[in-house]
């Protein structure tokens, strides 16, 4: 016997930007995993359970989650943001990879939702306006080295940067790290946002330049975007600027 | 007097992925600017205006909704899929750079909406549970010599590429160019994944390998998303696969 499991994201915090379609596969689970901060933006019935577990077990969570699944409940792994971003849908389909064959057999379904950076570039303009990329600064999943070569070679190419996990207790140094590569790479008057908790009553957003980023602004909620050369700051008058990335490259300047 | 423009993303097509903060703006908002198919998707009441333009004429039609704002009216921009991503949001700011002062003043909101990306993704597995990048193969709006750099700096690189605006009958040769490009940089058997309307009734997806991957699988609607060296395909009894890009680099294999 084969149950259900839908991975579901969130967004970025505020209810307004949860889809229809996530709230109704929360209504329609019965077990619900997840991180305990994220469990906690569910109202949850007296029929619905919870098992919330610690952020930086997502391996174990997919496995138990899978195996309530298995036999029979109607599971419901929660992400904030998109799921298939720095998340659990990468994790869930690691430990089917890895686990007993009637884990494929499981009727698997991912729910998308709008991830960190599009609600922090909503915030502040259009950074994401042409090509950009997304990268997890956490060297708990990858080398250093592997981080210090992608940012290089991003930034040289003239893509925009959204750099997820940028810092925490235990990654005091890498996000200042990699503004000084940045540095080496990019004009110093590029723009750099820190975004959180954006679209939320506690939503705070900076918009700096590149020479005075500046890794004591973030914390472990902040999603942090750094321009390319192209990327523009338009000053308002009584409003925080806008700062986005023109659609073409090489016509208007 | 000045008005307000609110640039909406209503999400890849199912109206079960657009957020409740769209469809209120949406409900708010009095005169419509859009793609003709975008706007389409809204059922507008009879005080509710449209404008609808042609899809390559996101800067007139920024400026046109612009004016509009400043001449006091509550107007709404509509984008398909985030308006943030290769979409209206940096048109409206581009227009907003250049043009007259009090458009600086209008009270500018962007909603975000899940990107096609995150919805193709979504359906597959977790093919962007890593570093990745989007990239838009459009030569309208950057030289091809940037495009080629580009695919070729993130692609070493190890990020996963999605590809925006992959093919039209105008540009009917670079997305088979840019393959080629890959296929000197990645091994041949990285999984490529063409995803179109992704949610919606008219879904199709599949997945080959870069060696197998053909351009004429593609349409304007589709986005194309191609693997890292680091990702995995799971075969499931009866189901399509699961394609997805493990969260750690080096620990696995």
């Amino acid at each position: 016997m084969s149950g259900k499991l839908v991975v579901v994201g969130l967004g970025p915090g505020s209810p307004e930007q949860v889809t229809p379609e996530a709230s109704a596969a929360v209504a329609a689970a019965r077990v619900f995993f997840g991180y305990g901060p994220y469990l906690d933006r569910l109202e949850l019935r007296d029929d619905q359970r919870r098992v919330a577990s610690d952020n930086r077990e997502e391996l174990s969570r997919a496995k138990a989650a899978l195996k309530a699944a298995a036999a029979g409940e109607h599971v419901c792994v929660i992400s904030g943001g998109d799921p298939g971003v720095f998340a659990m849908a990468a994790a869930v389909c690691e430990a089917i990879e890895d686990g007993p064959g009637p884990w494929r057999e499981i009727d698997l379904v991912i729910v998308p939702g709008v991830t960190a950076m599009l609600s922090v570039a909503a915030r502040s303009g259009a950074p994401l306006g042409h090509d950009f990329c997304a990268i997890s600064l956490s060297d708990n999943l990858k080398p250093w080295t592997v981080i210090e070569q992608r940012l290089r070679a991003v930034a040289t190419a003239g893509l925009v940067i959204a750099l997820y996990n940028p810092i925490s207790k235990a990654r005091p140094w890498q996000l200042g790290t990699a503004f000084a590569i940045l540095r080496e790479v990019l004009p110093w008057t590029t723009p750099v946002i820190f975004g959180r908790a954006a679209g939320r009553p506690d939503e705070r957003m900076s918009v700096v330049t590149l020479a005075d980023a500046d890794a004591k602004q973030a914390d472990m909620a902040t999603c942090v975007i750094i321009g390319s050369a192209e990327t523009r700051v338009i000053e308002r008058p009584d409003r925080a600027p806008l700062v986005y990335s023109p659609r073409s490259i090489g016509e208007r300047r």
